[in-house]
């Protein structure tokens, strides 16, 4: 199967980078074809703004999706998108490797989304959520926390990671991939191979590595998150009256 | 009151831009101090990296929360992030404006918050959440989307807003700040001044304009929302086991 690895972490010798290196290695061993966006190895440009548009349909106002749809339509995407896009088109399995940042993805991995996930190339009115340009594939975060697991449960004080990675789950389900559970990392506090705790680096490493291992190669064959969809919904968007999950408590 | 705005869209003619200059002739009419940071206008560089440390405590791996409080405690602080954490300390209120892209904040304003919330400047692990260094401090999110309003309502297909705001919220609550509830405006689909739907859009603006208005003057009596803090959670991070919230339902 064809995977692509979304991997943003400014220093390659950090828990992340590490993490991304075991992936790529286990995946290849194991007759995968892996390809890699290192976002900050490109210099990837994460701001959506008018200078990615050559030629736009107006040059008085910049409307991102319009000119999001007429770029990718006529054939005129920028370079750096059009890579994402094709290396997004091909991928059968996406893994996103990241360390959280504010409740979210570091700002270069989010403006991966705001510029890559082309209105009119990626989704469209008619063709979001279970009907989705990108149905069939599978998608799934792979992070580092620095707060310590304990504190991720539904109680604790750094918020329950269900809830911190709902929306992010939302935007690979929009456009129609099969979101698989993530996988976090907690507690991976300022790691670097040469940094202070080289010892515990290396130690919390070699236990990671040989979870994520066991994981990695079962991902084609895992269950995704359930989703409502359309034949869910009325034409407002909203669950029918009749349905079950209202009745879920 | 002095009220910082950070303005996030890449064009002063769309929607959120007249919000800001709304919510700027408001606050100056009625006394108080207004400071802009227009995010796209100043051209901020949203991504964390290395090049923004000119002196770093090691140039062989960069570590982000390390070389932050180094360039904080040292004064070498980016220029751009140092004017940033000055408006933020002079401020008693901050409005973030933008629009809700990908089930969060464009990537310019998610780098913001990546940058200018500083290791050792504006957190550290003991001055954090209710004994964060911006306590007192009131702040809030006003943003568009695109999507109708009822399907971000709690069974719509777009999402619970309140779930999908609920990490940005975290951020500000991390750092102290009072957390007022957000101001969403729905439905906002392309819309600038000099599109094709310019009657459309005026009349909706001169609606949405009322309705901020009456609230944006009342902004200093609101109710927070309400945040779990220190007193409430045991020595791991964890709600108390005889909290009465574990008994909400």
């Amino acid at each position: 199967m064809q995977v692509l690895i979304v991997h943003c972490h400014p220093d390659p010798s950090s828990f992340n980078g590490a993490m991304t290196r075991i992936t790529r290695e286990c995946l290849a061993s194991t007759g995968h074809a892996v390809a890699l966006s290192d976002l900050y190895a490109q210099g990837f440009d994460p701001v959506e703004h008018s200078r990615h548009y050559e030629a736009p349909t107006n040059s008085a106002v910049f409307q991102p999706l319009t000119e999001q749809r007429y770029a990718f339509e006529s054939e005129q995407l920028a370079p750096d998108v059009r890579r994402e896009v094709d290396k997004l088109k091909a991928a059968d399995l996406v893994i996103f490797q990241f360390p959280l940042w504010w409740h979210g993805m570091p700002a270069m991995l989010k403006g991966w989304f705001d510029r890559v996930f082309v209105y009119g190339g990626i989704y469209n009115g008619e063709r979001r959520f279970d009907r989705g340009m990108l149905q069939g594939k599978r998608a799934l975060y792979s992070f580092t926390t620095g707060g310590p697991a304990e504190t991720f449960s539904p109680l604790g004080r750094s918020g329950d990671i269900a809830k911190l990675i709902w929306p992010l789950h939302c935007s690979l389900y929009y456009v129609g991939f099969d979101v698989l559970p993530p996988h976090p990392i907690y507690g991976v506090q300022g790691g670097g191979l040469q940094y202070q705790a080289a010892d515990a680096f290396r130690k919390r490493l070699e236990e990671e590595k040989h979870r994520w291992k066991d994981r990695l190669t079962g991902l084609f064959e895992e269950m995704p998150i359930p989703f409502t969809g359309w034949s869910d919904w009325n034409e407002a968007g909203i669950l029918l009256d009749s349905h079950p999950l209202r009745w879920r408590g």
